[in-house]
């Protein structure tokens, strides 16, 4: 590859698999520059160092639930408490399919998120801000009255931790999970109701 | 110590003094009997196995908290929805107070949860038994109207699994983990009220 066609995004996909093939421990930024047929000098004009470098793709990887779900956030097809119902689901799912699709890569970046806490806590406020959007707009409609949407906000993502939080991975598979999550969600979009 | 005076619940207390002190990996069921002043096969006559003996003495830790909050569950000072909010935040407390006053027989006995899943699936199913009960007295008076008690009941612990579930006990020391949790039982009572 030439050094004008090494795009940043370019990089992030050479991580992603060199971490898959190598493990987060093994990885290393030669390895990333050899797949791509490059010099290492190559990849550090992009990303100065190698803990910036699996910031970025860490950061990559968490970002691209957030599109989808923004999606939902910003429709207007439907009311809020349908919007929330499908939002909360959308990102179920999207976890469960991150953990039960590739348990390898799933695995790479639960080493990569301990490393990049803070990386985690923006993604997270980002997750909650949407929920709050959604809430702010079944206020306005009057189908949601809860006592302050920011707190409600949290408390529906906090109480919903069990069916998004990587924690919980192993118990995704088991066949009362979709039970369980319809429970909590009925009861929560009641606790957010007029 | 005679082999009289030797009871379950003396070898219990010795155990766990062994297990505090060795640590899971290393302790033996000979640690016990020395501790005791007892040949390991009087410990072998009450516990068949060191299996066995790991088992109770995980149970026992777990009910600790259970005979507090039963007392909670069947009192007949408080409506409903008080004993559940009084509930909840026993129980949150009660595994709070656990991980933080002795951090290191809390990380021991994560060790023993990991090896007794049975254990731990039984303990479970009589904390939800506990919420059932609640909230079916609170259906009887008319303040609760959930879907189905059995559920709602199971909703209520798995959507406050962050404040009792060890796996976040790093958490439940930072400042914003009582208001967090308050917004959440607001919520689910909001959502369980008639």
């Amino acid at each position: 590859m030439t050094p004008e066609a090494l795009t940043p995004e370019r990089i992030l996909e050479a991580t992603e698999d060199v971490l898959r093939r190598y493990g987060p421990a093994k990885a290393t930024v030669v390895d990333v520059a050899r797949a791509l047929g490059v010099s290492h000098g190559s990849v550090y004009r992009h990303f100065r160092t190698k803990a910036a470098l699996r910031e970025a793709v860490t950061s990559r990887w968490l970002e691209r639930s957030v599109v989808e779900l923004a999606k939902i956030t910003n429709g207007h097809e439907h009311p809020a408490p349908v919007k929330l119902r499908s939002w909360l689901t959308t990102l179920f799912e999207a976890k469960r399919h991150k953990a039960g699709d590739d348990p390898e890569l799933f695995a790479t970046y639960g080493v990569l998120i301990e490393e990049n806490s803070g990386v985690v806590e923006e993604h997270i406020r980002e997750l909650v801000e949407q929920v709050r959007e959604i809430i702010e707009e079944g206020v306005l409609a009057r189908q949601f009255a809860p006592a302050e949407p920011g707190s409600a906000a949290q408390a529906v993502f906090d109480a919903t931790s069990r069916f998004h939080d990587p924690a919980y991975a192993p118990q995704w598979q088991k066949p009362s999970i979709d039970d369980e999550f319809a429970a909590v969600l009925d009861l929560l979009l009641r606790g957010l109701s007029a």
